[in-house]
């Protein structure tokens, strides 16, 4: 898949150095942009959610579209943590992004992993698998804001 | 790509209809997502517009990579013009995208081919080529806002 591919590049080569940041106009547009993808995944990873919760009738056809589109986005934020753009109005971000990066890009690892598993589990049509692929993402996006993301 | 599937699938499936509606938590959820997905589109298309400016180093690895994100999202604000969400504080939605539906389908379309050439465009490795796909697109982007976002 090439948005995968220009993402995964993207990711692996700009997160948090400077020719990410050349690229974000004013470090407001780098907030907004991490915030945009972050909701795009949230409102995806929801629909999933709500199968594993049984809220939703599970389709294996559904579950992975939306598994498909969480996990593309789950590869766009990172780009966007710009050094100093945790002194930005309207962001929740922490110091440590910046100051413990090894252990924030080994979170952004582990969450492009979960939801490329995530996929997978959705395309076995077994709800049972969906279940536990959501738990272990869910599992990474809150081990991520517990220690990266304000209250 | 499998993603540009589910994407149009999705597009042509749920854009104004009660199914994509469903999707949504609530009215305010379907503004953020579909401005989310065009601020992304923006700031990929801005790259772009910047080598066709003149701004940046033409480079048709990366214009290519962007070109990619755009289409992708080019795809995605659609499924979220749920009927009366218009009245959303915080929105430029004009009321024409429900009462001219068959229009703004029109230019959801337009925009949709136009990113894919875009995308063609960047990989000739051609500036004029790009220089031309860019100024279409741009084109139908002002076209589109004209008619349906409030100034």
């Amino acid at each position: 898949m090439k948005l995968a591919a220009t993402l995964a590049i993207a990711a692996s080569a700009c997160a948090l150095s400077s020719p990410a940041s050349a690229q974000f106009a004013k470090p407001e547009d780098a907030v907004k942009y991490r915030q945009s993808a972050m909701f795009l995944m949230s409102q995806h990873f929801g629909r999933i959610g709500g199968m594993a919760n049984g809220r939703i009738a599970f389709d294996a056809k559904g579950a992975t579209e939306n598994a498909e589109v969480v996990s593309e986005m789950s590869k766009m934020p990172w780009q966007a943590y710009v050094v100093g753009t945790d002194k930005v109005a309207n962001t929740r971000a922490k110091p440590e992004i910046w100051s413990e990066q090894a252990k924030f890009n080994e979170y952004n690892q582990r969450l492009m992993s979960d939801t490329t598993k995530l996929v997978a589990a959705a395309k076995t049509n077994n709800l049972d698998n969906l279940k536990k692929a959501f738990g272990d993402t869910a599992a990474t996006c809150k081990a991520c804001h517990d220690n990266f993301r304000r209250d």
